[in-house]
């Protein structure tokens, strides 16, 4: 069996497992539709902290202690820790992660973090380097705000483009076992339609998840109804609309299958929270609550997972960069 | 054959290769004593470009050209890329790579992102996943003061403690072939001497570099004097001192044996360079240029390298956190 098909798909012969998941989100997330499903929900952002960026590397060290819990294993029965977020140099996963002694992946790949994280450590568990590994992802609403657009006591006015980023952090423990399974990882590459908005993020990421869905498919040989879900990660109300525009064009026809997990999490209509949620945390925390609880449940056998990223500095955007986006697709079947 | 050996290794039975290796240095760095080896050195530090962070995108890009180049590869030939730097969001490497077209993972380990991409490239090629891989990683003087320290043209006093950014960029190229082979690799853990100095990274990686390389001798076995050489990424004079008199204590005497990039590159002499070269371009053009030569013309036969990376950010450090080290520790033998 092959392992690399077509352009950019890893094929899992004997795939890995996601043997447990956890999640802590922020008060608003526990506001929204899927608070039955989260592990903790903040009573308030700071969550005891001095400020939002030690908050948030709190958040992701007690998802993680919560899933090693859950799992009822011991620190050191952790082969590695890949793990990533919005912060600058990945600090919010370097302090989450500092006093667990395991080795340890910083990886950063924007809001698509969690899947490359999941495509990465599922090759170490397939190649047998490892039995146990924890991926994670985190964002925080303010620290984000704070260090990408504008200060929140400004009360700058958004565009209804624009996304709100979420507070959460997901971890997935990935093993050897009885499945969910992860059987393929399409790895993305960079698109780039030109777009520079900030306050745009699902105009940047949309054409990336296009891509990435369309090459998982022609790789894979599948057609769009193998899959019960096609779930991305951000893109949000414009983002997702520009996805199926896009695909529609090529000949894929994703509408009755798509969903995305800033249109999951919280509900847009009543929580004000523009075009939707985003974040590293989005995608990761609607995954270790929602999907992985409701793939357990046999909602879904196979699911499509698209986490999107936008990589963009704020340097990047004043010395007049675009923003290319990059999306990962990660196929999660249940098995029987 | 076991894959993971002891806490921390991954043991390579399939061995991948470094095919080839390209490398693109600041004018600083060619008046340094390895010029000879390195494909081009920049006759100024802005490489024809409006800015020291376009700059080192465009070096990192022309590394990655000039090594397919020089490998006799298309662009479509390359599996995957690995790479990154120290700017915030790895924006480096973003533009770097994003007209490439090439299925990328972004990753994060600070000084030490050469080694973390060598690692996680050789599991891909170990497992069968990709043929040709390209991981690279950048550091450029200018970009980094500006974001870490202070303005260039405040001409801040720096004490003697302090490395000196590399501007440089390495690449290598990994799939199967001759030689020289990437039998190992050890993972670093995050290690915590609760130091906050950011001008004595040299202190705060030394630790790090000490417990992963007593950790591969341990997990593999082997004594000291396995190694023909036994290279850190960036720790200086301060940090080598160190790190000799840790792993002394423990009963692992280096001393024969340890060199380190950042004191290969310059010149400390003479160059005014305090206590030598850093950053994630220094481990990774010394070991395009003159590491990899070297071993090819027989100079050594079994060469530990080992980056070392200090994992702060300016607002982690305005915060009172410590700086936690990382290093990873990557065993490459020549073969017969």
């Amino acid at each position: 069996m092959n392992k690399k098909i077509g352009k950019q798909t890893l094929q899992f012969d004997n795939p890995p497992s996601i043997l447990n998941t956890a999640s802590i989100v922020g008060k608003k997330e526990g506001e929204g539709p899927l608070v039955d499903y989260f592990d903790e929900v903040l009573e308030d952002s700071m969550y005891g902290e001095h400020s939002w960026e030690k908050a948030e590397s709190k958040m992701m060290k007690q998802t993680i202690d919560t899933l090693i819990k859950k799992s009822e294993l011991k620190e050191g029965e952790i082969d590695f820790i890949i793990a990533g977020d919005l912060l600058n140099q990945v600090t919010a996963s370097t302090f989450a992660v500092k006093d667990l002694s395991v080795p340890y992946f910083g990886v950063f790949g924007a809001c698509s973090t969690i899947a490359e994280a999941t495509a990465l450590g599922s090759v170490l568990i397939h190649g047998e380097f490892a039995e146990k590994i924890v991926v994670a992802a985190s964002s925080h609403f303010c620290s984000a705000e704070k260090q990408f657009r504008s200060p929140l006591e400004q009360g700058v006015q958004r565009p209804p483009t624009a996304t709100w980023t979420v507070t959460g952090c997901g971890a997935l423990l990935l093993g050897k076992g009885n499945g969910p399974y992860i059987t393929h990882a399409t790895i993305g590459k960079m698109v780039d339609f030109e777009i520079n908005d900030p306050y745009n993020m699902g105009a940047v990421m949309a054409p990336a998840a296009a891509d990435v869905i369309i090459n998982h498919l022609i790789d894979t040989n599948r057609d769009v109804n193998y899959y019960d879900l096609i779930i991305t990660g951000d893109l949000g109300k414009v983002g997702k609309d520009l996805l199926n525009d896009i695909t529609k064009k090529f000949g894929y026809d994703l509408s009755e299958k798509l969903s995305d997990c800033g249109l999951e999490i919280f509900d847009t209509e009543s929580q004000g929270v523009g075009a939707g949620g985003s974040g590293c945390g989005c995608a990761a925390s609607v995954f270790a609550s929602y999907l992985f609880s409701e793939l357990k449940n046999n909602k879904w056998k196979k699911i499509l997972f698209v986490p999107t990223g936008a990589l963009l500095s704020t340097l990047s955007v004043q010395q007049g960069e675009n923003i290319p986006g990059i999306a990962y697709a990660i196929a999660i079947e249940r098995g029987e």
